[in-house]
């Protein structure tokens, strides 16, 4: 049974705030700030000081830092600094998303982000809010569409099996022969990442680097929407895409974005797992 | 082979435009009028006596007209009246949606709306907008949401499929033994329509009487967001839902709104269907 | 809450004896004839007349009888004459498949295999052992073969539905445009009946009536292995394909062979619901 | 264009006359030895030297040899020394099984059992097997089963995926947080496998060490039909299962004895991979 009864939630957006709620309903008390009022949620909103004297563990959001110097909170009017949260560094638990931001290191300093079930969790959102977009954006149905994932990650895994879910005519692309076989044993069409081939309705890059550059383009997506997943710079040559007419979606950091409440449950799953297996 | 080489396209919105540009890809000859310039599709616009003169079969929009007075040309700065259609009825094959709707009757009237492949492709389009209106009301993903589809027609049988391809874990709601055997034999989870229970994060409604009426949702929709997909009055108390907080959209054509190119395609199927049936 | 409290179940197959089992389970009282010891039931078996005496209900087999004289006790060396059963007709409720085998009608007689929802999970145990049936007999995997399902009722829809779940390539015939249409929605590819096309490398019939006739066999199963799950004279000209050397399986009655578990349980949950509409 | 057009099959079983079969379809001569006349294969047997001599290159069993003297051929009535084939190593190709079981090394000498697309599409087939296995075995159907999977590899993944296809239920044991992760997106339910919980039908270890010890079993299995797909020793405690009752089957090289066709076919493909790859 853990010590931790009351966590402190500091900055961040609707994650977090989904987070805390599915903390309380599990009987945890939680102590907010750094919000914006106008997020909906009726929470009440305290100073730093008073969260940290409540709080036998501190929850900071991902990324907790854009500049290195205040906690990530986009939405709020309360600029949180990092010196402020210093005293408890090292003296409670803090969990906190891509703790490389920070300028310093400490103790008992935990990054959710950096877990391996939190990244494949976050893939099935990632994958959703793709698909999403993709109806959006695309005037047919996904149902029936020729559609392209390049690569076989996590996200290239979950995303195609979903398309497959909903009636589409999936292929992927991969590197190895492995994946390959891999994704024919989904029934699915596999190609090689080299020699992109086909005609398709849309096409989902996961790749982090050029796979989509203009030659590819111009040889299979002729008539796609492109969606890329990967982050900045991403995949594609977005400059090659507009000079032929290929209209291109830049979606980045879907889970939070299109499901924040399952992106807060996610959050709290990985801190859950931290506190069991270091015991705290 | 059909005598039919030429179709004239009078009204409608988008579908009839991707309609008319996927029987081009076939190889007939297609002529327009009735449509904005602002669709966007690089069409020839016509006066209706030219279309007609160069018209083998006629295609009239879904529904054909709304007023009994024009053809349904919503976006079109142009007014089509029906009766610069009368001298080609019983001449030439003429193609509409819900001809019941027309002031009159003709030989070689057809009903595309009226036919049951028709019905089944809608439907396929119908569910994936009702996943997409979903997906962007919905916070969290709707992997492992808890999911009602009311109704195992046809639209609650393509809808609850492809849920559970996304992963959601799906209930259906049918009337008889037989439906509900058929739901578990699908691999979902299958209740009484008279007897509405569990606790859902989405529920979607497919049944065209009120089946969520006010005690219905007390009881199982305190937290879930409610989509109907029923035509008007539709199978929900909404006034009720909004009195108990429950947030609700009533989504109605939804083909021809999230994917008007499908839907051109699915018309354009019915129409071939009925020529090759009729011999036309 | 029924009155039944105890049961009669006289002759049968392994299913009756799993359906007593089950009963058991929820708490009836379950008194057996006309088995053999030999299924490795641990039941006292018991005389007719002791097992009418102690029964609220009696349950007789699918069918009840083959003979119209005694009761159908395939696995026994007790004979059970209907007429010894005389005495309880009309007077205690009597379940049993096939009615219309006995020589006689009576009150309070109910037929479970008649009922709509017996059939649709009936077939799931067919299209189970359907797919055994062909692993034992293909010497590919069915993964990746190609497979045709001629027929889309009942068996036809769960069948097909499988052997997509398992990686196969499926297509399936139909006669109605709607249906092929809604075999396309499930993500399978569509034949007409009327014209069987293509090659394939297992074939199931669901069609009770000839549709793989010579013609049809040369043109489409040459390499094929042909499995007929109609009920005789089955579906396949078999001669024909003895004369094209087209290996065959006619496969008949498989629920209660290959998962005579799976069958009782059916038998009871018809019976459960029959007790239930009836008040009984 | 690779410069064989050759090849000599010697030894084996069906799987490896299905891969020459396949090889002839694709344009290859192929000549034979080492076989039985009585699996029914319409080859020309020969005499090694009149196979070796015809051959650019050879293509041994898996395993090509079991006692390092003589070449695996347990149909054949013909003995093949490896001796006999030492001329040809180092100056053709020869592709064979587990080429650790010679008593040499060579030049040219392939294993298409060590790769790892050879072992992912073999995964498909043994999955495929255990699944033919417990149909065979079980009284009910797979359909609605209560399935548990241990181990989350290459099996584990495709089975567990295939009886979700079926509409089994179904859970996946697996050690990590990350593939428990994965399982669940899938569909399915996830357990730790130092903790295996729950009430299953059947149950089907993947894993190569004692996975299902006497105290797992009495646990999870009293009721369940245990399929163990490990090579031995397997992950089972057999005696364990035969004191507490619980019937076991341990499942060996089932893709040669369920897909005999098949399994050639990835023999082929494995073999035209090293042959594109190393450029013979």
């Amino acid at each position: 049974m853990s010590k931790i009864q009351n966590f402190g939630i500091i900055g961040g957006d609707k994650r977090q705030l989904y987070c805390g709620r599915s903390m309380e309903e599990d009987g945890y008390r939680v102590a907010y700030c750094g919000f914006s009022k106008e997020e909906g949620f009726p929470i009440h909103h305290d100073a730093v000081m008073t969260v940290l004297e409540q709080s036998d563990a501190v929850l900071l959001p991902l990324p907790c830092t854009r500049d290195g110097l205040t906690v990530n909170a986009p939405r709020s009017e309360q600029v949180v600094l990092l010196e402020e949260l210093f005293d408890i560094f090292g003296k409670i638990p803090v969990f906190c998303g891509m703790k490389k931001q920070l300028p310093f290191r400490a103790e008992m300093l935990y990054d959710y982000a950096e877990r391996e079930e939190f990244a494949v969790e976050n893939a099935v959102a990632t994958a959703e809010g793709a698909i999403e977009c993709a109806m959006h954006h695309y005037e047919g149905t996904l149902h029936h569409a020729a559609c392209l994932v390049t690569g076989y990650g996590r996200i290239g895994r979950i995303l195609s099996s979903m398309l497959r879910g909903l009636g589409s005519d999936v292929t992927v692309s991969a590197r190895s022969l492995k994946d390959q076989a891999a994704i024919r044993s989904c029934g699915m069409k596999a190609i090689s990442s080299e020699q992109l081939t086909g005609h398709y309705d849309l096409i989902f890059n996961t790749v982090p680097s050029l796979i989509l550059h203009a030659q590819a383009l111009a040889k299979i997506a002729a008539d796609a929407l492109v969606i890329d997943l990967a982050s900045a710079p991403g995949g594609v040559d977005f400059e090659a895409a507009e000079r032929l007419s290929i209209p291109t979606v830049h979606a980045l950091s879907l889970p939070g974005k299109v499901a924040p409440k399952t992106s807060g449950i996610i959050i709290k799953n990985a801190v859950y797992n931290i506190i069991r297996e270091e015991g705290l």
